[in-house]
């Protein structure tokens, strides 16, 4: 079996003879030389095959949304909004920069457990879609922004579930949580929604895992989320008009880590679409999944140059330009319990024997890692490696300001061509 | 005895009669009025004092640098500078912003592993003072561009050190290291540097730990330090001019952490002070320390306001403006192997009693936590909350982009005035 780094690049990318990894048709090789390290590269072939194959596995069940925060490149949300993709934004910067690439306001939902005033009157004064409502103060201030701007905004309610359904599918509910309304106290947030004038209570907002790979658990927490709908309606009198599942469509990340079969999800919608069907108050909801990870991680390849290679006592280290301040999932140090190897490459790779090899960045931290034995050929001064899964939570994920470096170049290829979507040092 | 949070504001800020806290004289109700939120205050008044202190302390034996990475901002490079401090840098932008701090080029010292060859010339053509150099490849590229530049470069060689001396106290030692030459490789590397002619070969640099709160600990590593130092001086059989000990002193910021004691310190100096004068190779040299979290840690203040609070399945949650976007170590994730929490407190405190309340921030993440458990009076929203122990890597050691919200401002207060050193967004 392949490692994970080698299975990816012939899931999505190429290498030529002389073993140089190409993405979109284009030698990393080159796009270095003219744009630099350290580089994000992403592929707009990669990621519309990801969005439509995912469209296809859940047609006729839910559409497809993109979930800003995984990208902000507006470039990147452009590409998933020309597949036909709503946004899902976390902030009125998320908000401009999803109508920069073209998202109509309509289609574009905003979730958070923390709305400012400033945000929610930026958004409702660009005639969002709809505002996920997270706890009663934020209600009472949406309902304050609508009243400013004279209107009437469509709103969901962010349910945190109470049952730990499908063992432990539930991975952020049924415990304490500060996101949304807890389940228990569904019926008493709906009804101070609906009493609010400039409010208008379109559906729910569940979001119950992230990063989760089996289908099995998704398939779970979507049928959960039906039964929460179906309260819901029941308890407004009128159909919903949005259903929304949340993201939480993982990718694999790790040596041994599967990736989520979407035959199997195809294959356990037709009971959930049929439960949709047989509720005349569920039936003509939209159903939404908005995932970002799922959709933008795979496309996204981060690059950097070797510095040098140190022997130290047995270990071999190779010391890039790149690191933590622009990849800090990959360093272990976002959320990860255990640190682990993200899928790393060689970016000319000739079929030499690999080593266990720790690759680490330029600053002055030892936490400054991104592999720690990571299967990679020979290296010396000068070579290239490339991060693979890098294109969610990746650069704006990152203390970019950490030790002062210039902001990495962003590359978006698609046709044959890059378009530099981020200059290097903006 | 009082919690951390309540013993750090006794000793560097203060409470008026209504509760209120005040930093430099200045009350953080009205800051926030004004700058808004989220917002880093930064004291001077407490850096200046954290200055002289640990100035006066290891006087006789070393002199006082501040480490840039720890916190950036011109403003509070210059407050250190005024001091007397030098810098310490790691890349080219932190040598640019000490310059416009009005340190002078020849007082910086540029470490760290991965050295750019861009950042070298910039350095090397702006005068810097000294560059540490970490590996072979690094040596050649400071030559080359000492070389393209027509001048002597001045150098240290860091050193991984082998053993594991003063029970544990090389926390970085001692293993296998991407950082400097092992301590295996010190005489072979001296040689290297002294066969080029574009390097002055002056001292050494050992960093053998970070977070450093035991005096013992510290005195043991600088003991080891000049014992390297006279092994150098011995090869190159010319006196040392600089003996660099690197940074290391740590401050508290958990619940049980004991403050440095900077009197067992100077106690302990006279024995390394007359080692330094009984050797006539390291007598002449120039022995510094250059911490960053120790002089700019405890002047920092988060401040963040409350914008719901929910109380979910017995657990109470505020949640704020202010998140791990901004201050990733109050977050738990920047290295910390068990999260803990940072000293919080609230702005205004009657007196009521606290709970163990959790402090959330705005990001769509179960990891924007900046308390789990602190204890806390009943807050509103409006409340403003503190997060203290932040002025070293705070803000610029965050995922700024995550989610896309706004730069936080900055303010330097001193003789009574707020300055605004970052504005908001910028």
């Amino acid at each position: 079996m392949p490692d994970l780094a080698t299975a990816l690049i012939a899931e999505n990318f190429a290498r030529d003879a002389g073993g140089v990894l190409h993405v979109g048709g284009l030698a990393l090789t080159e796009l270095t030389k003219e744009f630099g390290t350290p580089l994000f590269v992403y592929d707009a072939g990669t990621m519309r095959r990801t969005y439509r194959a995912l469209r296809e596995a859940v047609a006729g069940f839910a559409e497809v949304d993109f979930s800003v925060k995984a990208n902000p490149n507006p470039a990147v949300i452009r590409v998933f909004g020309q597949e036909g993709a709503g946004a899902e934004i976390a902030s009125g910067a998320e908000f401009d920069a999803a109508l920069r690439a073209g998202v109509a306001a309509e289609r574009i939902l905003f979730a958070g457990p923390g709305k400012s005033a400033a945000d929610l009157d930026r958004v409702i004064g660009g005639g969002i879609g709809e505002i996920h409502l997270e706890n009663r103060e934020e209600m009472a201030r949406v309902a304050a922004a609508a009243e400013r701007h004279g209107v009437t905004v469509r709103v969901a309610l962010r349910i945190n579930p109470g049952a730990t359904a499908q063992g432990g599918a539930m991975r952020m509910g049924g415990k304490p949580s500060p996101f949304g309304f807890d389940e228990e106290e569904m019926e008493a947030a709906i009804d101070a929604v609906e009493a609010m004038p400039r409010l208008r209570l379109a559906g729910l907002h569940l979001f119950a895992g992230t990063q989760g790979l089996k289908a099995e658990t998704l398939l779970g927490q979507w049928a959960y989320g039906l039964g929460l709908a179906a309260r819901m309606a029941e308890r407004i009198g009128r159909p919903l008009e949005t259903i929304d599942l949340g993201g939480g469509l993982g990718i694999p990340y790790f040596s041994g880590d599967t990736a989520l079969d979407l035959a199997a999800i195809r294959a356990g919608l037709p009971a959930l679409i049929a439960t949709l069907r047989a509720n005349p108050l569920l039936a003509p909801a939209r159903v939404v999944l908005e995932p970002g990870r799922y959709l933008a991680g795979p496309a996204g390849l981060y690059l950097a140059r070797v510095l040098a290679v140190k022997e130290s006592r047995g270990s071999r280290f190779v010391i890039t330009d790149g690191g933590m301040h622009h990849h800090l999932a990959a360093s272990g140090n976002l959320g990860q319990i255990v640190k682990r190897d993200f899928p790393l490459a060689a970016v000319v790779d000739a079929g030499s024997e690999c080593t266990a090899t720790a690759v680490v960045g330029p600053l002055c931290t030892p936490l400054d890692m991104l592999a720690r034995a990571a299967p990679l050929p020979p290296l010396a001064e000068g070579d290239l490696v490339a991060v693979l899964q890098s294109g969610a939570y990746g650069l704006t994920a990152s203390p970019t300001g950490f030790l002062s470096h210039p902001m990495p170049a962003e590359l978006l290829v698609e046709g044959g061509e890059a378009e530099l979507i981020r200059a290097r040092g903006a």
